[in-house]
């Protein structure tokens, strides 16, 4: 007997094509702000956040990179960027509030923040190592996502589906000899994302986590990892399919994990 | 058979009466800075020390609560006290360096630092917390201790046996809902202090520790735990033993510690 043929087939596919370039990518109608937007790990999440249909806020203190990055953007299709060239460290309370407002009238949601502006400090012994060191790794490591977060969780709360993802070097969460205020700095916002995920633990809709990326090829590695040879580290598009995971409905209910790639 | 008499049992006794009150008590000899002097740790603390023979250097904001408990040391026959009113948020790197070359020209030696001086940041969920309280909970509570005991390891590393002992509540180590700020800039402490303990971890004659006092009877537990009864309470004078096993030659070779009193 011969197998009835399935008359949708044809057209199952034809919309699942359609589909794909279109409305069913998996950030489509989102709008996500990327700090540290043209770093190493900034720039593919960037372009992963874009090409899934993403409209991404690019926020960097380099005007240059992030004109280059913004075209980059536009010229592969994606929505619309936003470029906000800003140093973190500098903006208090009113001006935060000031940008998620700008959010707020100009693109009408926030759909999730990822973190990945961080201020490196040398390597040193402590003894070596100085307090405006110190004062900027924390203004820019700990002190700004608090309070860009704060001043976006009204926005973020009215997301049907929000996501924060903070990043961190591992010794953030094991501090050693000569990590001094690095890791210093980024054991605060550890404390930061658990806070939060406590805090909003009844509201599955929205989900703050860390990442702690690794051994991945960037500048930031090569600082704070000079021993390490780059057969020892992956590129960072290895990343992306996780970095939209977790920017994405897959990562829906999960929060306060540590997620190490 | 009569048991034959011991004839140096008298003398013997007699030396240990003389040792316990002059030269032989734990601390003889040695200078030891408590800032948050006037608190309800500190207090405790540095009457602990100065009874047991150390020169305490009483750092603290409040100019009269230090002159109150200057002349009570002073009263009590301690050796003579130093009082160092200070702000510790205000301070840089230039100040704490004078600071600790006072120390040196004055008193030739540094034997401990106990970092009682805290910043408390009010319980509140986090959308309702400021970023200058978090910048004021950061200095005091994170950027301070590092900068103090920056500028003061010289000295510290020149002593025959010194011990740096940090504090925090218990949520420094357990960010949970609400501790926002307070636990935060406390959880900077807690990477500090490993960081110490772990580049000095070949000179047993420096070390680093923290202190988790738990439920005292102090001004800052009630902001912290107002809900807690006065029954639930120990009083400070309980920890003395404590304090003074930490400061003092009983805790030479354990460093890395968290002491959960």
């Amino acid at each position: 007997m011969e197998p009835t043929p399935l008359p949708f087939e044809t057209a199952f596919t034809a919309m699942t094509t359609e589909s794909r370039s279109t409305s069913a990518r998996p950030l489509d109608g989102r709008v996500i702000l990327v700090t540290g937007a043209t770093g190493g790990l900034g720039r593919v999440a960037c372009r992963t956040f874009a090409d899934a249909g993403a409209t991404v806020l690019l926020l960097a203190r380099n005007e240059k990179r992030l004109d280059v990055l913004y075209d980059e953007l536009v010229a592969a299709g994606a929505p619309t960027p936003v470029a906000i060239p800003l140093d973190l460290a500098k903006q208090k309370d009113p001006q935060f509030e000031e940008l998620a407002q700008t959010i707020e009238v100009q693109l009408g949601r926030l759909d999730g923040i990822a973190h990945f502006a961080s201020q490196f400090v040398e390597l040193s012994a402590l003894v070596h190592q100085g307090l405006p060191d110190w004062e900027r790794a924390f203004a820019v490591n700990t002190l700004a996502p608090f309070a860009l977060t704060r001043a976006c969780l009204p926005l973020l709360q009215r997301s049907p589906d929000a996501s924060v993802l903070f990043c961190c070097e591992a010794h953030a969460l094991a501090p050693a000899a000569f990590w001094g205020g690095f890791s210093a700095s980024q054991s605060g916002l550890v404390a930061l994302m658990r806070i939060l995920a406590d805090e909003y633990r009844d509201q599955p809709q929205l989900r703050f986590n860390l990442l702690v990326p690794g051994a991945i090829e960037t500048p930031m590695r090569e600082r704070s990892h000079p021993g390490e040879t780059r057969a020892e580290r992956r590129p960072v598009s290895e990343l992306a399919p996780l970095l939209l995971d977790w920017l994405g409905p897959h990562s829906r209910g999960s929060s306060g994990t540590t997620v190490r790639a």
